[in-house]
C-alpha cells in the first residue's frame, strides 16, 4: 500500500506538470490588438504549432497513464526518469512558441525537433524502467507482450525526431512533416498489452 | 478497481486543466500602467468576456464531474472525447481575450462562437460516450432516464451557438446574447437524473 | 461513500484553482531588465502586496479545508457557493498588481478592498452552507460549538473590508492597514471546534 | 484515517503549487522575435538559470514527499511551515529571471542566494516539525535514524546558501557554484532512513 500511493503521487505530480504544461502554450497565442483579420491569419502557424503540441503532449500523459499504472513501487530510477522527462515536456512551451513565431527557419524546426527528441528519449527511460522493474518483480516477461513492439515504435520515433535535427536545415517542411508522425504512430496507446498485464495482476489477487 | 483508478486519472487531469483555463483567464485582465479611472473602465468589456467564460467552464466543470463521475471504466473513445473537448477548452482563454479587445469586432464575436461551439461538440462527444457506455453496461436505458431530455438541452445550445456564427457579421450583440444562453440553460446540474442513478448503483451493491 | 468523493473532487478543484491563483501573483514581480538597484526598490510595493495577498489566500486555503472536511454531500448551493468564491478569489492577482502597481491611488485600494469583500462574501456563504447542511444532518447544533464566534469573526472582517472601500478615498493607508486585519484574525483555524466535531463522528463510526 | 485525509490534502495542495512554480518558471523564457541565432545565444543564462531552479524544485519535491509521507496528522505547526516553505518556492521563478536576464551583477545572484536560503530554512521547519512530530507519537527516536545526518547536511547547504548572500559581491560565478552544492548534496533522497521507518510502521499495523 505505501508503494502504491508513491505511485498514486507520481502520477499526480506528473499530472499537475503535464496539465499546467498543455495549458500555458495557449498563452503563446498572444491576443491580438490590431482589428485586421489579417492579425488572425498571421496567427495561423502559431496555431499549428499549438495543435501539434497539444496532440504530443496529450498522447504523452495518456501512455504515461498505461506505464505508471504497471507500477506499484516507484524506484528512484524511475522518480529521475520521470523528472528528466518532465524536463524535456516542460521545454516543449517555449518551442512550440518559437516554431509558431518564425516557421519557415530552419533553426525553429531543428529546436523543437531537439526538444521533442528529449521528450521521447526521457519517456524512454520511464518505459525501460517499468519494464525492467517489471521482469525483476517477475510479473511478465518482455517476449510474451507487446514491449518488444512497444520498444520497436519507441525506437522508429526517436529515429525520426533524431533525423529532423539535421533534416530541418535542409527543408523545415520535411522536418515539420516528421515531428508529426510519432504523435499518429502513438495514437492508440498499447490497450491489448496493458489489458493483458491488469487481467494478469488481478487474477493474482 | 483498476477502472476506477482510470476515471480517477481522468477526472484528476481534467480538473487540472480546467482549474488552469478557468485561472489564467484572469491573465486578460492586464494591468493598467495608467492611473486614471479610465484605463479601468476600458477594461470593463475583458472583465464581462471573463465572467461569462468563467461560468461557461464552471458549469461545463460541475456536469463534467457529474457525467464521469457515471462511468466505471474509461474507454479510448472517451478518452480522446475528453482530449478533444479539453483541446477545444483551451481556446477559450484566448477567444476570451480577443472578444474582450474587441468587442463590437464581428470577427471576435464569430471566433468566440466557433471555439464554445467547439467546446460543446466535445462535451456532446463525452456525454455520448458515456450514455452508449452505460447503455452497453446495462445500468440503465436511455429511456428510463432523463438522457433524452439532457441530449435535447445539448443540441439546443449548440444550435444556438453554431448560430451565432454567421449572426455575429449581422450583430454582435446578438451574438453575444446568444453566448449567454448555454450557460443559464445548463445552470443546474441533471441532478435528478444522475441522483437516481447513483441511487440505483448503491442499491446494486 | 459516493458523497464523500464528490466532496473530495470539490475539494481538489478548489486545491487546484486556489494553487493556481496563489502561483500566478507572483507574475507580476515583472523581472526588471534595469541593472540598477532601483528597479528592484520600485518592485518593493509589488512585493508588499504579493505578500499580503499570499497569506490572505493561505488562510482561506486553511479554512476552506477545515471546513469543506466537515462536509459529507456536496449540495448544489455549496458547489455553486464555492464556484463564486473562487470567482472572487481569482480577481485578486489582477487586484494585488493594481495596488502593486499603485500604492498611493485611492482607487487601487479600493479596488483590492472591494475584491477582498467579494472573497469574504463567498466564503461567508460557503460557511454558511455547511452550518445548515451540518444541523440539518443533526450531525451539531450551532450553539454548542464555535459556529457562532466564527460567524462573528466572519462579520467583523467583512465590515472591516466594506469599511476600507470608501475609507480608500481619505486614506490609502488606512485602507491597506484594515486589508491586514482579517489575515490576522483569521491566522489560527478554528482547530477546537473543528477538532471536536471531528472526533464526535468518530465516535459515531 | 481522518489525518491520513489531511496530510494527504497537504501533499495534493503543495504538489500543486510545485508543479505551477516548476513549470512558470520556463515563461522567463521569452520566445525571441528575432530570428538570428544571437537571440537564442542570448538566451543560454536563462537556460541554466532555469535548469539549475527545475533541479532544485524537483529535488525539493522528492524529499517533500518523503518527509510528508512519514507524518499522519498534520499539526497547525506543520501546516504553517509547509506555507511558508511554498512562499519561498513561489519566490524562486522572479529570482530565476532576475539572475538569467542579469547573470554578472552581484544584486542578482545575492537576490538568488537569499530567496534559496528562504527555501531551504522553510523545508528545515517542515523536517524539524516532522521530526517532533514523529519523537512525540514515539514512532522513531532521532538517534536511531539518519534524521542526524539528514539535519547536517541541511545545516551545511543551508550555510552555503547563507555564504553565498555576500560572497556574490565579492564573485558572482562563486555564489553560482554555491548555489548548485545543495542539489547535488540532495540528490538522492535518504532512502535507508525513510524504508526503515516504513518498514517499522507496516511492522506495528
Amino acid at each position: 500500500m505505501t508503494a502504491q500511493m508513491q505511485s498514486t503521487r507520481l502520477e499526480a505530480f506528473s499530472d499537475g506538470v503535464i496539465a499546467i504544461i498543455i495549458t500555458i502554450m495557449v498563452l503563446e497565442l498572444h491576443v491580438p490588438r490590431d482589428e485586421s483579420p489579417h492579425a488572425l491569419v498571421a496567427l495561423l502557424p502559431v496555431l499549428f504549432s499549438y495543435v501539434l503540441s497539444f496532440a504530443t503532449v496529450a498522447i504523452y500523459w495518456v501512455n504515461h497513464h498505461h506505464l505508471i499504472h504497471l507500477v506499484r513501487r516507484v524506484t528512484s530510477r524511475l522518480l529521475w526518469a520521470n523528472i528528466l522527462f518532465l524536463f524535456w515536456l516542460s521545454l516543449l512551451p517555449f518551442a512550440t512558441g518559437y516554431l509558431g513565431a518564425h516557421p519557415a527557419l530552419p533553426m525553429a524546426a531543428a529546436l523543437y525537433g531537439a526538444v521533442a527528441t528529449g521528450c521521447a528519449l526521457g519517456f524512454f527511460l520511464i518505459q525501460h524502467g517499468v519494464s525492467t522493474h517489471l521482469a525483476s518483480a517477475g510479473v511478465v516477461a518482455d517476449e510474451d507482450t507487446g514491449a518488444v513492439g512497444f520498444r520497436i515504435r519507441n525506437l522508429v520515433s526517436l529515429a525520426l525526431l533524431v533525423a529532423s535535427i539535421p533534416l530541418a536545415f535542409m527543408s523545415t517542411w520535411l522536418a515539420i512533416a516528421l515531428f508529426c508522425v510519432p504523435p499518429l504512430m502513438y495514437f492508440m496507446p498499447d490497450d491489448a498489452r496493458v489489458e493483458s498485464l491488469l487481467a494478469a495482476e488481478e487474477d493474482d489477487a
